[in-house]
């Protein structure tokens, strides 16, 4: 039995507690949150889990912590490994093993490299293992085309393609990717950074120190996906000539050519969800998981699934390329 | 440079040892085989490789490791792990890691794990790994259907089906599922075990173990394809009413249930060959491979790449469900 203590009660945290609450072989003995709607409620009720946990969340993760004792702690409070990097400091001087939804930790790339050596240093003086997680990045567009290439004797490209329609997400996913703006406020939005999926850079730059791949630049661009009628979900109805979506491609780049191509499209309406890897070389790999992996649920069980495993591995930054394999597990 | 000497130079050591001479990064400082028709002679004429490699086939391990000094071995000798035992034995006295093809070695069941026991007792003992690799078992029907499982809540069963036509295959391969026998003679080669792919045992148990699932029994049963007209490959011609091929299931079974099942087809005529995993729980996956993973270069390749890891892993006995991702590299 693993206790954990989960950090972070937004859609990702909730559904890891819910997640662990529901599976054999996990004890979820508290929840921290700052949020004053949610510090000192029961954990079960504002994880929307139907039953009390009898466990209340509190709002100070050094005493929460130092008083549950959780062997690993689920970290899902922020995707920025700026805004999580004191909440990860505070957890290791508590020498705590963390697992982590911030997309950003899942690969640290550009200034981020300097936060994760610090990282790596405080896990390995603490003596437990941090990992960063998810469906995406941490699997559809990383961990699993790296996988594929172990039967090529050549890889020449890697493309991955994950196309998604957004109607049966979540509310906040849906107008994460800009759904029912214009397409001036769409913009503004991708210039705010308001509108963006984080992380194809983490898993272009995973994918390319994998196959051994100097990159020379790495380019993330987005565009929005025009609704030409009127599509809706359960929260939201676009009319024709509005966003209904993203359009969104990592490209990793070297003398010109795009070694590593990860296009994703998430809009209200899409007419096939599927996650696509293929992979150019010898011998040439064309491999397609149809309907796609719904990222809610997948980012959850990932999450909790790699729980189980981070206690096995040497301490410091892990990642999903250097785990043993992360599966799911029945708790014995 | 990793310095590898291939130990058995039929046709997978070959190829691997071809394909080490053709890749960055490794360095084939050696080949050894008992055949008289390859000792003394130049490796690289050995294994068709167009030119020589300046080293010469040994009939003498032993003496060639010593003279070599290689970092790692492949070794490609048998299926069969009590087989090996003697060869592993004597590497591991002479302290060298491991990366083998043996079916039986990538997680050795029933009375072989007797013999894996004492071999990870001596790989510690000696600090170094010893891994049992390949395209099936070690890929398609078990490390890819455990890691896709790693995004699942809840798992009820696993399903891989592997179907090849097996004209694109060489001539031992299309001689082992059978091609050409009558029906009578592929029974007594299947009581023989002349005619069977090893390996499905091994998968079904690595898929059971990393699930935590608790199998009653598991069943591997062999029934022919008869062609119902004639197909014909660039080595043989089979008319209708002979055997094509096999079909072959491997199942796990707890309670009458099965909770995992590999089904695998191949024979000359098959109309389409694919690789597909079917994960019944929350989310279902339904993954396919479009054409499949070939058999030969896959299972050179994963050896060859796997090489790359082995150096990096904990002393022992590991398996691919422990690996860190087993990945193609371009030698940098």
């Amino acid at each position: 039995m693993i206790r954990v203590m989960v950090y972070g009660l937004g859609p990702i945290g909730a559904a890891v507690a819910r997640q662990m609450a529901a599976r054999k072989g996990f004890q979820v003995v508290g929840g921290i949150d700052v949020d004053p709607a949610k510090a000192g409620r029961d954990l079960g009720d504002v994880i929307g889990l139907g039953r009390k946990l009898r466990v209340k969340v509190s709002d100070d993760a050094v005493k929460a912590i130092r008083a549950a004792r959780p062997d690993v702690v689920a970290l899902c409070t922020s995707s920025s490994l700026k805004k999580v990097m004191p909440q990860i400091e505070g957890l290791l001087k508590l020498k705590v093993p963390i697992v982590s939804t911030t997309e950003e930790l899942s690969y640290p790339v550009g200034p981020n490299r300097r936060l994760a050596k610090q990282i790596g240093d405080m896990a390995r003086k603490a003596k437990v293992a941090v990992l960063g997680t998810g469906v995406n990045p941490g699997f559809t567009m990383d961990a699993l085309p790296i996988m594929l290439t172990g039967v090529c004797e050549r890889v020449d490209s890697i493309r991955v393609d994950r196309i998604q329609d957004a109607r049966s997400r979540r509310l906040p996913f849906q107008q994460k990717i800009g759904a029912g703006l214009t397409a001036a406020q769409f913009q503004k939005k991708v210039d705010d950074k308001g509108v963006r999926h984080v992380g194809l850079a983490e898993s272009v730059t995973m994918i390319a120190d994998a196959m051994g791949w100097k990159l020379d630049r790495v380019t993330d661009q987005i565009r929005p996906m025009i609704a030409n009628s009127t599509v809706e979900s359960e929260f939201l109805a676009v009319d024709a000539g509005y966003v209904c979506g993203l359009v969104q491609d990592g490209i990793g780049w070297s003398k010109g050519e795009p070694l590593v191509t990860l296009h994703m499209e998430a809009y209200l309406g899409a007419p096939e969800s599927y996650d696509a890897v293929t992979i150019e070389g010898s011998p040439r790999i064309v491999q397609k998981i149809a309907g796609g992996v719904h990222g809610d649920v997948a980012t959850a069980s990932i999450t909790v699934n790699a729980i189980a495993k981070i206690l096995m591995v040497s301490p410091g930054l892990r990642t999903m390329r250097d785990m043993p394999l992360v599966s799911w597990w029945n708790g014995r």
